[in-house]
């Protein structure tokens, strides 16, 4: 379909057909079926109304568009589609120090809206690990996770009020500049997280916290994941606010050393990362030491930022380890905490029996698992069979298929066994409210 | 009307008019336009769907209803109403110490709780100063906060999942017992600070969090609010967290000493309570007080529990101290931090030319102040005038009519100025959503 009508009132955009391609994926390996029309550079809110209330008029699928980092097929786009990539609308328009918030455009890239904080002695909290190329819209639309978030919260903690544009094209603003608030229903809360199936974001008002004073680091091994689960518990309850605790599973520890030429899975079959911020950072570290030792088969702590980098840097090798072996699925349930340690041992057996070789990273201190599937190691069957066990699972110990990347189209099979008919059919009748036309990123999160 | 078809179904329901009366009223002073039909005691969630199902049948309206604290008018319920009375579904159900969540019924009063999780060293954060008395229900429905939230979140951050019963008798289970979760829209948070207008909480699973290793005190005495303001801002920009900051006025510092023959107002215009609590408690303090040192006028530190008991008293004693002078409306607004100080001296004027008295209580690190207004201070129009101009100082700013006790009645002539009209109707179509028949709580909240 030619979209002449619209393309003629818009700024920038394009129908070539590599770059349709380009922006017709994200990173979850979905292959859309075949092209879309066209795809919009919104170079200011009018653009984005002005193709919302077009394709609301001619029912016509738009799909918003961050940076495509997603990995749960939410920015995928199909033949008919419209991609509306809000990547060209990044403005960071206000920093207040004093008030510690940030007025921003959606395109702007997350590490820059942190390094812009920066400058004023202040951070972004929320650090999904795609940071570097993510944009501040599509962390919104995911409500996106990161390491930082088992002290700081999520991406929805972070917004205070968002501009959106819903599926008539009218542009609502949500939410406040104030840290607390309670007139009205909280429809920014409702927007964050709702996948580009409400709204299109083109503003949002977040906060800022400051830059911690000190941090104070330390990786630990373990001998089963059960110690490693109850090492992180047992200083949770005595309140230590760790910043960080991520573990990574044996198999992983091997991939790692496959490529680095280490060591690390003679140390133990379990590596815990742990950190703690602020100005008591040191001693609470301290006191998280003494909770791990017992359990520990080692602990290294530093306050030194070159040894902190090569603790934090084996965490950070643990995707690209895996990714050498071939595609993968990035996987992402989340459990209650004393569910942890069983659901690492549950991936494990699923692994076993389906013959899919798995991978386990955790946000281990808010009970997130992200069970890295090769995608290539097993005929499809056996991968599907895994997924759907880990997601069975997930389920049947009171836990979610997805903690912060969202349902996006890989999910949704899934999503009436986790949110049950009634509170489905709730959403699609708030779905109605929102894009009467249904437009917005149709099939997909919900 | 007689309601003789549902109370024969039900176990526990009342018409006695002296009963009706104390249903009907919450503690805003809001007079209600004659009796209520009926009022009916849940003893289950079927008495809850059963009430909610015959009143959807016939249009008659339904005011859910906890402890009756609240001050906005939420529950108050007038002729024609039933109003359902949730306090008697008081179970709390479970109490998950290594998931640090509790699984509870509405009617839960708010102390109760924290003290169930006490037995298990945690706590429920969020701490109303109405806890002793206040529902988790009616928290939840305002989405209520308190001293401890500057550090520790409001009440839409302590709650993970809510069952519901939608306004056409639906049952409804939203969210999960994770900490993270990313499946579907945030309709636990939607449902939170909905002041019963688009379901009736019947159930709720409950973040906790550990009671903190230690806790450190200071109060200090400021020449100006501005110099206060100044000194919580700086400790916040360098990133310490206090669990509790608290400002009071001067005219409150008077009415303080009235009530008890001290001498507080001679130390300063401006009182501080500031707390740190955790590992780090003390250190925290220390470094808290090296920045409120130069800009106080006097300031006292202790870990000694029972110096710290008389420290807190000063801002217990605040609202009794004002209430001997007569009856009060408790203001609520919240502004940008950056905007406090002005705020207060905004109200101070607005007080002088109007002739109405007004004392200033602040959460002042969220920057939420309570303006309690001496309703009998002046005659109506002039309190009338004051209550205005408050409001429309405090949007001027950008700030909100509410940063906690929520809309109710008292607050709807002003929402449309908040929220802007395109705002407005989003939430009557999430309304209608929830609750088609119209039913729940009408004429609150929205
Ligand atoms: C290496 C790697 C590491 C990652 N690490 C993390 C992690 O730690 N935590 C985490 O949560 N995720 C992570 N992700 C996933 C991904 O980066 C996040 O989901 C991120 O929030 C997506 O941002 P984006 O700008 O790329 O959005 P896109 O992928 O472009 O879009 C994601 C979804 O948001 C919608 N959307 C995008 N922009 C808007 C807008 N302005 N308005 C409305 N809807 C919009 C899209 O329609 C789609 O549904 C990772 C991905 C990779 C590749
Ligand atoms: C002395 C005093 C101090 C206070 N301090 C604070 C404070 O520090 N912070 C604060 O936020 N508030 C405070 N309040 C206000 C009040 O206590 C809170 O708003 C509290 O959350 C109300 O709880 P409740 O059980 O009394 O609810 P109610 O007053 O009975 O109801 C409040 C609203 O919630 C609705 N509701 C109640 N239960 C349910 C349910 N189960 N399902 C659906 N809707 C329901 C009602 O319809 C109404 O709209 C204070 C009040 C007093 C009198």
């Amino acid at each position: 379909m030619s979209h002449a009508g619209l393309t003629r009132a818009l700024k920038a955009w394009s129908t070539d057909p590599a770059e349709l391609a380009r922006v017709s994926v994200d990173r979850s390996g979905t292959v859309p079926d075949g092209l879309p029309d066209l795809v919009v550079f919104a170079r200011d809110v009018d653009d984005v109304r002005r193709t919302v209330s077009y394709a609301a008029a001619r029912g016509v699928p738009v799909v918003p568009r961050g940076a495509g980092s997603g990995v749960a097929g939410g920015a995928v786009a199909g033949a008919g589609a419209i991609v509306l990539d809000l990547s060209g609308l990044d403005r960071i328009a206000e920093i207040r120090p004093d008030d510690a918030i940030a007025v921003v455009e959606p395109g702007v890239v997350t590490a820059d809206l942190d390094a812009a904080a920066a400058a004023h002695g202040l951070r972004y909290a929320p650090d999904p690990a795609s940071a570097a190329f993510s944009t501040i819209g599509g962390n919104i639309a995911t409500n996106a996770g990161g390491l930082r978030c088992v002290k700081y919260g999520v991406t929805r903690d972070a917004v205070l009020a968002v501009d959106a544009v819903l599926g008539d094209g009218t542009l609502v603003r949500t939410g406040r500049r104030t840290v607390k608030g309670v007139t009205g229903y909280d429809l920014t809360g409702l927007l964050v997280g709702s996948e580009g199936t409400l709204g299109v974001i083109v503003g949002a008002t977040l906060r800022l916290s400051p830059l911690p004073a000190a941090t104070a680091t330390a990786g630990a091994f373990f001998a089963t994941a059960e110690d490693a689960v109850a090492a992180v518990t047992a200083l949770q309850r005595r309140g230590l606010r760790p910043s960080t605790a991520e573990l990574l599973d044996r198999a992983t520890l091997v991939a790692i050393d496959q490529a680095q030429g280490g060591d690390l899975h003679t140390r133990g079959q379990v590596f815990l990362l742990l950190q703690t911020d602020g100005h008591g950072a040191e001693a609470e570290l301290a006191e998280a030491e003494r909770v791990l030792r017992p359990l520990a088969t080692s602990v290294e702590t530093t306050t030194d930022p070159v040894v902190a980098d090569r603790l934090v840097a084996t965490r950070r090798a643990a995707l690209p380890a895996v990714e050498r072996h071939g595609r993968v699925l990035i996987e992402d349930i989340a459990v209650p905490r004393s569910q942890i340690a069983g659901t690492v041992a549950a991936v494990e057996r699923i692994a076993a029996s389906t013959g899919v070789r798995i991978f386990v990273f955790a946000h281990v201190g808010d009970g997130n698992l992200h069970p890295i599937v090769l995608a290539g190691s097993a005929p499809p069957e056996q991968v599907d069979l895994a997924v759907a066990a880990v997601f069975e699972h997930a389920l049947s110990v009171g836990g979610t298929l997805t903690g912060e990347h969202g349902v996006g189209t890989l999910k949704r099979p899934w999503l009436a066994a986790e949110l049950g008919d009634p509170v489905l059919d709730l959403h699609r009748r708030i779905k109605a409210v929102f894009d009467p036309a249904g437009i917005l990123n149709p099939g997909k999160a919900i």
